[in-house]
């Protein structure tokens, strides 16, 4: 993980700055459950392509949110999980989760 | 305020179609701390565009997070401020201020 030493003065925008993507967000989410491989994700993240998750997934592995345990297989398979730093966002992802279900509820849709 | 019937089945992707840009997260942050003028959010939002921050406060306008006031003036004085479901969000807003804050005390930055 690298030390970012040039982090903007609001704590609110050092958030944004490392999981301010929609994509990101969404990572988080789908790894809170649990190890997830590349394809995984892929078909998780509708509509998301190759080269943009990896760029994600590496931004989010430097900035130490995520790990990449890589085994050594044939084909090759690798896992992405959240870091103990990237664990800590559930409190982030929960407070999206329960304005979103509140805001869907208030619009008429329950699920 | 329209209703939307098209939400993703996803709370947390509900919550990011209406906030999940960078520029809506810190319009919400500056109109929690009160009403502002369209010059004052220009001025704390460095480097957005005129363009960029009309179609934000519009869109944000049109899905009932903020409302838009103006007075009969010369030149015209139009004002935003949060609406209750703007208001609403404050617990997403401060779940990233905790975060965040931690994140930059762990990088050494308590300021």
């Amino acid at each position: 993980m690298k030390m970012n030493k040039n982090l903007p003065n609001c704590p609110v925008e050092t958030t944004l700055m490392l999981m301010g993507d929609k994509w990101k967000v969404l990572i988080v989410r789908d790894l809170l459950i649990g190890t997830k491989r590349f394809g995984e994700l892929k078909k998780s993240l509708t509509g998301i392509s190759q080269k943009v998750l990896t760029q994600h997934l590496r931004a989010m592995e430097n900035n130490g949110l995520i790990s990449r345990k890589v085994y050594a297989e044939v084909p090759p398979k690798v896992e992405y999980s959240l870091t103990e730093l990237g664990q800590s966002l559930k409190q982030v992802h929960d407070a999206m989760l329960v304005w979103g279900t509140a805001y869907k509820s208030r619009n008429g849709q329950n699920k």
